[in-house]
């Protein structure tokens, strides 16, 4: 059904939460897609405004203004991306998907199942409950066939995704020692998104770099939780996510002991045969990705490399605001009404270089 | 002995590859320093130049020009300091040696015991194979008396500096599960000297972070030898420099599991135990240390963080050009020579704050 | 003609000098072109290495190998990028235009007529005299019916484009005063390309800004010679370029004294009577344009302010390797085949916000 | 007088507004400073908290907790270093000039003796009027004498101090034609503060540049009213300042026509004249200075380019916070009290290289 639809018209959006790095993204990705209408764009803080004037870089190219969110106004949508600062969504989505609509939320209120984490994590008592299990994790990579059916798509943070799919193969493989795995994330700035703080001026975070929330990122249990489902056993981790100082892209550098001798080439196995037929991950092998190489795209490069006391070193990069918001949004989006999901997203079509 | 010398007369240095960003920083510090003369700069390719026109900061300040080195010349000299790449201070140290002039090398030659080790990372062979034995690991925070009456000291690299530091206290007590190490360092560009490539021209750096020479970074043997020394196993740990976009500085992560539950209080008195008597070391507990507030400074700041499942933080962070170089040069060269290790330095005199 | 030719076939495209920076830039804009194909690439050193290995953003998503540059290929080719240092594209393109195929050069052999400034200005005898003439200055704002019968395109340099784009309106309009402009303008890094130098590494460039080439840089009498064409009279300006610690971008910065007292207002209808039909002018009248709204865009964003002694300051802003180089190359490949200028690249279709 | 006195004992001083990057740098120069004292930091919202929690690079080294400011305290005081936000310093130095305590303003309350340019440019009423005549401009290359035996100093503005350090040597000859004098200055952030806006986040600031306050910066009736002091005519000038994405400097570029031909050599002696006594002048001469040169320093870099057309470029480059805020109040003390104008300042010693 949603093929035959598609034939004839377009896929007719809302973003709910406009005027943020990730609202601007999504706004770029979508005005050129070719079977997307954005109708609607909502805020709080900046209703009345017209987008271009909160992201300048959308000039001439998309001009809306920002009204306050109206339920009534979504007979019209067939999709709402909700990208809003953690505790706001749940406040609207269960209004949207009575109606039936589709849902994307780019924020963190659907992620974990478990809310007695969602509470020690987040600072906040779930007021929607109903629909977290309902919801369903938007890491296409792993998780397509149920995306493909859902209503209600919990797009995963932009952490969450670069681990997990570093780590998805070898975990589901059954190949990692897990009484200690050890992350390190690095992350540009815009993934504090645009709130003001003097932690986040440019003479504080330049020419620096800072580790935060050590043992106590949002990200841990949404991590935790996936990482279950690829193995058997509950693997302890360790995540330590920096700040540095560059506008875009997550830098992820995860530490490891193997189960057993693999040779290189049995690793390189394991990730091709996963991962060959994914337009959006591109495999590095023995070779390092740089951050740069993904930035303003919806890739994830990843390499692997291994030592002969059984030390593995995996390397993953994205872009925070598209593969790790907008893009894996408009990618789940693709699969939600079925299209290919690289459609309006530049897509890797040779695996081998 | 050296102190009634220092009543009379300064200290006759020279610098022994000027050129370089470690030589820059030497000048600085030495300029100021109220017990040190520098006599003599050498160099390389850059001979007959004035140093002011190499390092443009100084002009005006240190005029000097480079000379070709002559061994000759040495007999005024009390101490050389040799910042030159691998494989060229092996060359020169063993003449300055049978002077009986003492000598400080900033680079790798002379750091590790084991030859064959020297040969896998450096590759190069060693020409100067008597001396290694003889010199002295200038790590002052946990090698002081050796280095007090040391003729020949090898300066510890940056990364390992930071390593090194990190980890002594909790190996030294015995605290840590050596099956399994993760150290992530992060480093700004000057730590690759200002050696021309492709791959350090500001385009390539800028906006972006990569991973480099994992698993065979020559400071790898470095931090091997002397983790060994504080414990009584052989730790298995692994290593990834990072390349940062910033022009100075190293930023530390290292994870691991604890051999047994130990309270945070209990880590902190292991720490203060350790360091409270060091006038570099800036304990932060479980704060998190920014790169930025140790940049120009002979500081080391570190922090731990432990959470119940015995996972144990450790964050440090240095000045490669400084503490990772130049500054612990220097910190060597007063203890050599009967002065308080902090003379021309900026030290920490208050440890709560 | 072209029009009907256009509606069969694809514009089968080779690009000479793929490695530098404008050459990915322009494989990234004609992958996504919609009516054009890439054939070759040819270069020089690089010849035998496969783009994507130089272009590492290019992974996957565009595989060509270098070839060596070869005449005889160029017969299934309707027309060459040539994007060579200074002195190469002379020496290539006599050859390619006597075949009758279609050419643009990004460098600047073909910009100057007059061969003294060239000689002076290049350091370089002009080998392709008899061209020069024949030559079309491809700044589509200002020469668009020239360019749509050229054959031979000088491609714009990237200072000349943001200086002339900004001047242009009221130089024709005989406003200024001519005896004193004054023009700095700051470049990022890219604009000296990937050519390595001990002054463009990262440590260098950091935290720094530094003039360069004042009263020599080569832009200066390409802006000369244009100038001179948009009014009555030749005027005296002084330029100073600067390089900026940032990746991408110019900022052109000119302040002028007005011939006469003009209002707001005045200058404002100039420039919309010059640009508003300009699909890649974004007119931002008495609001600075800041340089990140034009990167990864063909845009040129212009200011006006005028004060009440009628002193003049007008800002613009480009990304030096697309609107100053491979986006400016291909909307002026679009004039020449008889599409829209704005095909395949991001369009501003709204004047007013 | 003042040297008998220091003979004998400290110059005792209080910091209000300390928790500011002036500040900082402030205590950072004075704790080094051999005949300096710092005995009080007074701040607002920052009372209570200790200063090393504020700046941390401060941590272990120096330790005080700000205070509110409390008059009575001010007996034990010899001079006042007040770093206040505009409009802040005219409410409290009045009362501690009444008690015959020197005080240097870091601020812009004093600077300007036209009150309705105080009042347009400021947008304040200023209530201290009866002081603004008997407040003496800390400039000392220009205006040593008056310093010496100030009892208030209004220290200059950072753009004016690298603006009026380039020109006066030109104007105070008499060699400008002065129609039209074109002057861009580009600063680090830090020259914001550390106020809060989303426009000085990194997000926003990092790989970007923007002008700002065309033609209403308060710095223009400062670099007005001192540039006329220098010459006969009142000049017209145009000034863009600029926001730059590095942390410190200021790299400044005028434009300007000479009266009439002058040669580079004669140029060179008119700076020469005018500078080679002052330690924290370094002449470039035709060399062009980087801003990261004087980073760190108290130093002011000045060349000096000139073409057969009669046209001038002269760049200057200067650390905001020091030579354009703390160092330069430094300077300014050390004349109040008189020592030597570098005590506690890295100078030049040396004028040719």
């Amino acid at each position: 059904m949603p093929q035959i639809f598609l034939n004839n018209i377009m896929i007719k959006t809302a973003i709910i939460g406009a005027s943020g790095y990730s609202g601007a993204e999504l706004i770029k990705i979508l005005a050129n897609h070719p079977k997307v209408e954005i109708k609607k764009l909502y805020g709080l803080s900046t209703v009345g405004e017209k987008i271009s004037n909160i992201h300048k870089s959308l000039k001439g190219i998309f001009e809306l203004t920002i009204e306050p969110f109206n339920n009534d106004d979504l007979d019209s949508i067939d999709l709402a991306f909700v990208a809003l600062p953690s505790g706001q969504s749940m406040k609207i989505i269960p209004e949207i998907d009575k109606r039936g609509i589709k849902v994307i939320d780019l924020g963190g209120d659907y992620r974990l199942k478990n809310l007695d984490e969602f509470k020690k994590y987040y600072n906040l008592e779930h007021t929607s409950k109903e629909l977290v299990e309902k919801a369903v994790y938007g890491l296409a990579e792993v998780n397509e066939e149920n995306i493909k059916t859902a209503q209600l798509i919990a797009n995963p943070g932009c952490y969450p995704t670069s681990i997990q799919l570093a780590l998805f193969p070898v975990l589901k493989n059954d190949l990692v020692e897990c009484s200690f795995i050890s992350i390190n994330s690095y992350s540009g700035t815009s993934g504090a998104g645009k709130s003001v703080s003097q932690s986040m001026i440019f003479s504080e975070v330049n020419e620096s770099v800072r580790a935060y929330k050590i043992f106590n990122h949002q990200h841990i249990p949404e991590v935790k939780q996936y990482l279950k489902l690829f193995t058997s056993s509950e693997p302890n981790f360790t995540f330590v996510p920096h700040l540095l100082p560059v506008t875009r892209g997550i830098y992820t550098t995860v530490s490891l002991k193997l189960k057993s001798k693999i040779s290189f080439n049995e690793l390189s196995s394991v990730y091709e045969k996963e991962y060959s037929s994914k337009p959006f991950i591109r495999l590095y092998y023995s070779e390092v990705p740089e951050l740069k190489d993904v930035v303003n795209t919806n890739f994830c490069d990843i390499s692997w490399n291994v030592d002969e006391n059984r030390n593995l070193i995996l390397i993953s990069t994205i872009d925070n605001l598209i593969k790790g918001a907008a893009g894996q949004a408009v990618q789940n989006m693709n699969l939600m009404f079925g299209l290919d999901q690289s459609t309006g997203l530049l897509k890797c079509t040779e695996k081998k270089w």
